[in-house]
């Protein structure tokens, strides 16, 4: 039996999604869930590989057992919670075929990057903001993110280390806004390199600083070189906020 | 030399603002920082004693000493917090006489307390709202509340084992509000007794739940019977949100 599950969680004190050996995941944390529940082994896929410290908004993963307990979908997000730790949460839940791949079946991802933007921090935003003090220029983040926006070789926005061939990726918007002492950075594309987000929140912050003018964006995404965007912003103010994905979508 | 620091936190760690032996405290870690910043030791005094795990989104404090390095009100907030940990931070410092007690300052307070009113829990909330699932009728605890308003001896809504003999308290203003899945309470008064916000929201909770009447709310109070009262709600949920401070105010 296998079900596709809607949750949300705070990346704070897990080392991202995937299992790791000796570090605590949210896959770790719904495996364990899932065998208390279930009373048997089960198989916890996820829609996306989110880092150490990044939050999931909105989160979708399969679980799959065989010959376990048979729990109604709609008692299912209620049920799992009672074995789960409070910082992660199971909303929604429904049946999916043997052969859904939840991986297959998301077509894009809206990431948002939340900066607190000022001279002293936000104890209810520690762990959940990258605290920067220097006044952001909102404007002129936005006119670099407008030269960010549509398909491009995104090569330059990508970490050292990964062994994606194709960069290519669409951004279809992104944006910056403020809301008080909150500046957020809105990420959609159909599909994200690693650490792509992070370093283009890096560039725009570096944008406002001066180091980076928004004229020099096309260049730096033609050099197709890490080296000419901007720093990575930490993990910590990275949330994945929404999931487009096909639910009627299969592996075949 | 003495300062009024006006400052914030998350109390989801704390045992309270004050002092405790044995347990971690915001005053503990507030002298804590004031020694390592001025060197000797310090006088911590806070406008009100939260309870452990209530928050303060606004909060007043004093700390002083004698003979301790000399520094300038304006650079205090920055230089302190990088001896506080992230869910504590001063926003705002300034020098006060030495006869100035925040205490006696104070002429009253507003606190929110916070509701997260759905099937399944928010992660980003965990520690910091009441996870409660049943619908809540707010228009129900507005009715309520509205007879809670004004002057009156509120002993009915004081937790056992304090030993205050006035228990008069006038509340200026209570109102509960939907935001979503946030139902959050609001109460303004001049003062408040021990547990008093908890067990009004407990009260207008129980209202909803039809446990409790609007109209058997002045009964409820003519009776100065804590037993006629709702339930105490959970820490958690409690934010105190604004302190009405008069700075000009010493202690003769």
């Amino acid at each position: 039996m296998k079900y596709l599950l809607e949750l949300s969680y705070l990346g704070e004190k897990y080392c991202g999604f995937q299992v790791q050996d000796n570090a605590e995941t949210v896959q770790g944390a719904l495996c364990r869930a899932g065998r208390a529940l279930f009373g048997v082994d089960c198989l916890v896929t996820g829609c996306s590989r989110t880092d150490s410290g990044v939050h999931a908004i909105q989160y979708f993963a399969t679980i799959s057992h065989d010959g376990g307990a048979d729990i109604p979908p709609d008692k299912l997000p209620r049920a799992i919670n009672t074995f789960l730790p409070a910082d992660i949460s199971v909303h929604a839940a429904e049946n999916v075929d043997d052969e859904f791949s939840v991986r297959r079946a998301v077509f894009g991802k809206e990431y948002m990057y939340l900066v607190h933007n000022a001279q002293t921090g936000d104890p209810f935003l520690a762990g959940r903001a990258y605290e920067y003090a220097r006044v952001l220029d909102v404007d002129l983040m936005n006119a670099a993110a407008e030269k960010i926006k549509g398909r491009h070789d995104f090569a330059c926005f990508m970490a050292a280390g990964s062994d994606i061939s194709d960069t290519a990726r669409t951004i279809n918007d992104i944006r910056v806004e403020r809301d008080g002492e909150n500046v957020m950075i809105f990420v959609s594309a159909d599909g994200f390199l690693y650490n792509m987000v992070r370093i283009i929140a890096g560039t725009l912050i570096e944008v406002s600083e001066g180091k980076i003018t928004p004229d020099s964006i096309p260049n730096i995404i033609n050099s197709k070189n890490r080296a000419n965007a901007g720093r990575t912003a930490p993990a910590c103010g990275l949330y994945l906020k929404r999931v487009f994905i096909n639910k009627n979508y299969a592996t075949h």
